[in-house]
């Protein structure tokens, strides 16, 4: 009597109860082939950020659509992945003292799992948790290409830590983290294209200069939903880390295509099924679903369907909807 | 192992796992105790809105201080609630459509059940629900004070509602809902006092209009960690429902007191825990928590106990935070 579902499978539309976060499959599915095949044409390998949607059924659809295997944020996210079955998980982050280095040597006796780094000490505490659990664990050096967040900067330090992993006995260098989260959501293709091009002349220099030290890439990763076109064309990523595309988030559809036009190769799949709750004026209503029920981080949400139909203001379980004057205001329910 | 707590119950501080939403139960019980108090002072029943927390060991504390029920925003709440022992429970808000009415006739029928209605079909039709049940609904009709949410109209439009309910078999008037959202997080102390002495002064115009027509109103409710002061001195409102004050959001931590200062009564009791990930700069580090741990309705977090560390930017498992020169920035972990 804790948890009655909005929804059972099977249910038809109008039957499932509000609020509830709902996926259009057809969507999903024409999503999850597009990228597949974009990445295949591309000779690039695709390896799908699971964030997004934190499903493991949803992973393997992308597994059998020809994905090498899926990021994940963090450990406890790869340890659900790993124990459904996802045996090739990068965990594209940090993993920061013991308690976590030590689940995630564990789960390197269950799965080829890889990891991104940006400090000496945590080679080190990492290659100890390795070797506790006589574990390998795959290790990415992350490279600031210009979203300011974690990383080293290119060139020389990348290639003091990957000399340092490389002598780290349970420890294998495996390549460079070059994800440009900064780059995802401007607007131009222009503006997205040049800070690509900027993220791969850095990441080329570095390349160049641990080549020169015999060391090799295998993985150069990045790319996100907004500039994969760019790292799958660079001639210098090979592997895409894209998460969003599966539901294709509103802020998402906003960036222009190299026509000025939004794009809609990806179409949204994730809704929330929302009721009018009150019909307070003539031209305004008030919904069931609110800050509990969707993110507010790209603002406030869009009406799906209804054009200028404009949400006012947002509560814990209330969304305040104002329509135009010549749009009829649904009724309750 | 597809779920592993961040921690278990006696365990320290330090070996909380990151991120973590810990609360510190001094604070709580400050808050809660401190409330219950005030209350009985001045002579108000005290239901707190239960959204604030969804706990039920919460309302079993606040009940054993003297709450007469707990408030929750939504039927599946009321469930919960009532299913761990919480039999007085007001859903403040409109229920609508026959799924969520039968699940409320049904509740009736196990606990003492109120809820709010701003609209004369779904009147008919909650009473249709619980005839059905063969359950007795108790009714408070909603007036907008000055919110601009849902509710209706002061005066003639609520008494129009009342004759309604008192007309229906298997409903009982139970008064007015006059919740004031909209003065919550107004920062001076006279303008919070003068929207809700205005508030005020239309709920007592109404019940005017009540008694003429001989409708008693057992509650008139609201207030909110905001305003409640001003509800419970007014003479009027004889129902308190304050559900922040249990938590102290820092956003309400901001409202000022009549002496021009920051409000103290009530004390922050819940946190995120998280641990630097990354210190790529000397004046910036990286947290592990993001817009998946934490709201941002309110604007970004702030970093407690560290004056100007200064929150950049937040991504879905990051923080970016920057440091004061003057400030020693933490290490990794």
């Amino acid at each position: 009597m804790t948890n009655i579902p909005a929804a059972s499978i099977g249910d038809n539309w109008e039957n499932i109860d509000t609020p509830a976060l709902v996926v259009d499959l057809d969507n999903l599915e024409h999503n999850l082939t597009t990228m597949a095949i974009y990445a295949k044409q591309h000779n690039v390998r695709l390896r799908p950020h699971s964030k997004s949607h934190k499903c493991p059924a949803i992973a393997h659809q992308q597994m059998a659509l020809g994905a090498v295997g899926v990021c994940c944020q963090k450990v406890s996210e790869a340890q659900v992945m790993v124990s459904h079955g996802i045996l090739d998980v990068l965990v594209s982050n940090q993993v920061i003292g013991r308690t976590k280095l030590e689940r995630l040597a564990a789960l390197a006796l269950q799965a080829k799992i890889t990891v991104c780094v940006d400090d000496l000490t945590n080679i080190q505490e990492m290659n100890e948790a390795a070797k506790l659990f006589n574990a390998t664990i795959n290790v990415l050096v992350e490279v600031n290409v210009g979203s300011g967040r974690c990383g080293v900067l290119p060139q020389e330090p990348v290639l003091a830590l990957a000399k340092a992993i490389r002598q780290s006995e349970n420890l294998n260098f495996s390549g460079l983290q070059a994800y440009h989260g900064g780059a995802q959501h401007i607007r131009s293709y222009e503006g997205r294209r040049r800070a690509i091009l900027q993220a791969t002349y850095q990441v080329e220099q570095t390349l160049k200069l641990l080549t020169m030290h015999d060391i090799e890439c295998d993985v150069v990763g990045g790319g996100g939903t907004g500039t994969y076109i760019f790292e799958a064309t660079s001639g210098i990523y090979n592997e895409l880390q894209v998460g969003s595309y599966v539901f294709m988030d509103h802020d998402y559809a906003l960036n222009l295509n190299d026509q000025g036009q939004q794009n809609n190769e990806f179409k949204q799949s994730l809704f929330v099924k929302a009721a009018v709750l009150s019909k307070p004026e003539s031209n305004r209503c008030v919904l069931d679903a609110g800050l509990k029920a969707y993110a507010t981080d790209s603002g406030f949400p869009v009406v799906y369907g209804i054009e200028n139909a404009e949400v006012l203001s947002a509560a814990d379980e209330h969304t305040n909807i104002r329509f135009d004057s010549t749009l009829p205001v649904p009724n309750l329910g």
